[in-house]
């Protein structure tokens, strides 16, 4: 997506670590313009898919969740991150390890609001080691839903996560795809 | 707001010790569409006034805010929660106490997002004691930036929160406003 290609390379910030800072239109800010293109994108590249819900995760994922939402004229669930142990019943869950902040967590979805009939899109901000998506499909997957796909705004290319996902046959699209990037440059290249 | 007052009627469920369940339309699932009349509503009642920029804070607020916000075409920033101790000193941060949760935490915002110049409207969904809202009206007196209201989807007007903000003298708009709730029968008065 050209557009979101163009505001990355302008205001992305590439950070030791292989760290891609977009907090200024992506995930602290949030440029709503923008997220109706991404939106649209998204319809675009899942039209003649039946869905019937979008599932994302807290707290970057729920702005672009909702915005795509109305271009497919469902609602959104958003699974919850927790680091409770006694989780009652009533919710699906499943564990999630985040690298960035080098800790496990479960995250849950209450069984209300996910189960068989439904036809998921999973929608998220980033894609890197894949972990946070692994978990989202496995909720899924335990509720009897449908993984109809999944759209990411940015996959960092050169990170596990793609392809992992893509081993398993989910149809996996993401927007950006950054195939490298350089700290000392600021340089970005995408796929 | 009429068709919020009704849905919270129909789908919003009264639980002992004070709490609305609205979890499978507003703060779990979330309707889109419901999402949008929100937005418009907002703008009506904040209609004529200068607004260059939304404010919520994760997780809940982001969805309703980032809706509203394409009303306003204006971004919005969300304050993050978090327990860490020590914040660089390129955010603006406050204590909350969380009476839900039992604990205070530190509410952050990147100086980058919020400053002098920027007239900020807060939007949120649940306004009770008022913690979360005045935790985010003291980031934007912090950052130099200019209050210019509150926007708040459901005021339980049973607690201090609303008395609170509006004695602050602060522009608040709820539009659903709980004047009382009974877990026994589930009746709930609007004010």
């Amino acid at each position: 997506m050209q557009l979101l290609e163009d505001r990355i390379r302008r205001d992305g910030k590439v950070k030791e670590g292989n760290v891609l800072k977009v907090d200024s239109f992506l995930n602290h800010q949030m440029d709503v313009r923008l997220f109706r293109e991404i939106g649209k994108e998204f319809k675009r590249r899942f039209a003649g898919e039946e869905i019937n819900k979008i599932l994302t995760i807290e707290a970057s994922g729920i702005g672009i969740a909702c915005v795509t939402a109305e271009e497919f004229d469902v609602p959104v669930v958003f699974a919850k991150k927790t680091q409770t142990k006694n989780i009652a019943g009533d919710v699906y869950t499943t564990k999630v390890e985040s690298f960035t902040h080098g800790r496990v967590y479960d995250i849950i979805v209450s069984r209300e609001f996910l189960g068989e009939g439904d036809k998921v899109l999973i929608i998220d901000d980033f894609l890197a080691n894949g972990k946070a998506l692994e978990g989202l499909a496995e909720l899924v997957k335990l509720s009897g839903a449908e993984l109809v796909g999944a759209g990411i705004v940015i996959e960092k290319g050169f990170q596990i996560g793609g392809d992992l996902i893509r081993a398993k046959g989910i149809h996996l699209e993401s927007l950006a795809i950054v195939e490298s990037m350089n700290d000392q440059t600021g340089e970005i290249v995408f796929r």
